[in-house]
């Protein structure tokens, strides 16, 4: 094929794919310290490169781009990263990165994004997608989400739920409601209506969700349309709408970023999912016209450099399960490894499920298991003062 | 006290302290591989500074100083390091810093000493010290020095001894012979004949050595004359003796280098422990004139990087026994481990007895265990090609 062919045929491809009246929302305000020595306040996990060549946020982009109308996406930040994010994603239009002037959780990022939009065009379908997740199977997401689409067109809230896989206690669950009949475009894919949703349950809970097999992971993606999100603002935050509804109303005006830096920060800090999901679903399956499609293609939200492992080894073809990112290797005796240390030459000798990680100014030493810990390195860093390590 | 005082108390201490006819002969020319990848080919153990601020073999040097004559201190290494050496040690004569043509274990390069100093002055003590050991109490170890170097000046043939501690199977054994009356010059010091030298033994006769409380580590330093000793390489390697004697002939003639980088390398490769105090300890105890003297001065030969471990951490206030040389560090939950990284910051979570050594190039990630095995990864780094790295 040459290379005239190749790109005839992608463009027609994506032309095909575009859902019409679909807006990405990239959240990326996120300031984890999971993946220290790596991430730093000013370099978080969404603009890092941690499972190959590409940063996770243009990951994000770039499985969302077939399914986006021309010029939809919109990338929700702060002042610290919005720089690195445009420099990343060169194709996402200046205008549409935002900067928060200060972190309000999820609730007002979304709602922000559905009182612009519903400005000029209210039946838009939002994809709210975090900016720090893996897929692995992109195929299957692409459908879930158009399926999602769908359902969100006809006035539906959609939540993607991934099955759970442990008795994991830093999720939110949702808890699955009755089937619904599947959906004309894509019958391969279950709908069901969403009973309840659930924040982090403690172990004993968790075990029995996991148990139960009636529950899913809420992975924190969504879809709706511009009217139905503001609407439920409206409904369920009323104060934080009026604000949201007023620096949307400043947009394009001389105004705008005064209006937000003063009104934004007024709004509550809450999370999409107590602000709206939570109440709207009181009121029963039958009438909040909630729904869950399924997240089943290989999601992992990479909590720690345990899991990133674990999301490495599955996808490359690993040496005794070790992954080592290094200039060489040699492995003696040694499994079940996490190893980063780009520039070097790495010897293991007669070491198991360790995670090591070197950077410019720092090395972490740890288990898999101590991975979970490492916030608590970050921690004492900064009761120390050291401010540059963080 | 004045600086002045100070200066002239330490100049008179100094000649107190010189025994005369002492030399000390410091053997170099070792090419470890124990602590890669700190040490390399170009810069073995000796060169490196494990445990403080000078280098193993200043350290070595330091502490024979006040006993040895002035100009006295003879160095035996090899091309590669001897201008690092000479760098080190800019008070030592460049002539005194003897280059082997080829490696040819220790009996060659004691003889090749014994038959430079016989010529000029055969009564003289020489003193034979490895370069990379440490010592922990240098006060005692001058003491019985002086008292080997007493019983030297006799005819005797001195080896140090050490009580061991362990069952180790990488070392020589001395059974010791009857005590001998003690020393005038210094009563506190036991004076054993040896009965027997003893090659590295197997685990079972490690334990039973060690059990009998009537063995000694070798710890490869030795005192005697330079007549005593050439004579026994007359006595027991007459081939070997004959070309160290040619050897020492020459030196001071122009052919010197010559004759030496020609007639060296033909000499036997073999320990001074095979080549000579073996067959002279085969007279009988009461007739061979070999003595031990008890090593009890806190010797470590720093096999590994767990025995530079257990030396650090003996004689430094170690946070949880932990050892972490860095910029700067942060320990969670974390045991007995070893960490080099000077110039970053080291964050141990949940680790328990791990290695982990940074260099420029390479990161070693080990247990205390594992340390013995680091020779695997420079053999494996050799077999590919990666001769950069060793």
């Amino acid at each position: 094929m040459s290379g005239k062919d190749s790109r005839r045929t992608k463009a027609s491809a994506a032309a095909d794919d575009e859902t019409p009246g679909f807006a990405a929302i990239i959240l990326a305000g996120g300031s984890g310290t999971r993946f220290w020595p790596r991430s730093r306040r000013a370099r978080p996990k969404q603009v890092l490169s941690l499972d190959g060549d590409r940063t996770m946020i243009q990951n994000t982009l770039e499985r969302v781009k077939p399914l986006v109308s021309s010029g939809q996406v919109w990338i929700i930040t702060n002042d610290l990263l919005a720089k690195t994010i445009a420099k990343q994603l060169p194709d996402v239009e200046a205008k549409h990165i935002l900067r928060e002037p200060a972190a309000r959780n999820t609730a007002p990022a979304c709602g922000l994004a559905a009182f612009l939009l519903e400005r000029s065009s209210p039946e838009t379908v939002l994809g709210v997608f975090p900016s720090d997740h893996t897929i692995g199977d992109v195929e299957r997401f692409r459908r879930v989400v158009r399926a999602g689409a769908e359902l969100a067109r006809r006035g539906a809230m959609v939540v993607l739920g991934v099955s759970p896989t442990r008795a994991e206690t830093g999720y939110g669950y949702i808890e699955l409601g009755a089937a619904v009949k599947p959906l004309q475009s894509d019958k391969s894919i279950p709908v069901r209506r969403v009973r309840r949703f659930t924040e982090k349950p403690d172990k004993v809970k968790a075990k029995r969700f996991l148990r139960s097999g009636n529950y899913a992971w809420n992975s924190g993606m969504f879809l709706w349309t511009a009217k139905t999100l503001a609407d439920a603002m409206r409904e369920h935050q009323p104060k934080t709408a009026a604000l949201l509804e007023q620096i949307a109303a400043a947009r394009g005006t001389p105004k705008f970023d005064e209006v937000f830096a003063e009104l934004y920060p007024q709004c509550e800090s809450i999370s999409i999912d107590y602000a709206v999901l939570e109440p709207r679903s009181a009121k029963g399956e039958a009438k909040s016209e909630l729904y869950c499609l399924p997240g089943d293609f290989a999601w992992s939200d990479l909590g720690s450099w345990a899991a990133l492992h674990e999301y490495v080894a599955e996808r490359a073809e690993s040496h005794n399960s070790n992954v080592v990112e290094a200039e060489h290797h040699v492995e003696i005796a040694s499994t079940g490894c996490y190893v980063f240390s780009p520039n070097k030459t790495v010897a293991l000798v007669g070491v198991k499920d360790l995670v090591v990680v070197e950077t410019d100014d720092a090395i972490l030493i740890t288990t898999r298991e101590g991975s979970q810990d490492v916030g608590k390195v970050v921690a004492e860093l900064k009761s120390t003062g050291r401010h540059d390590l963080t």
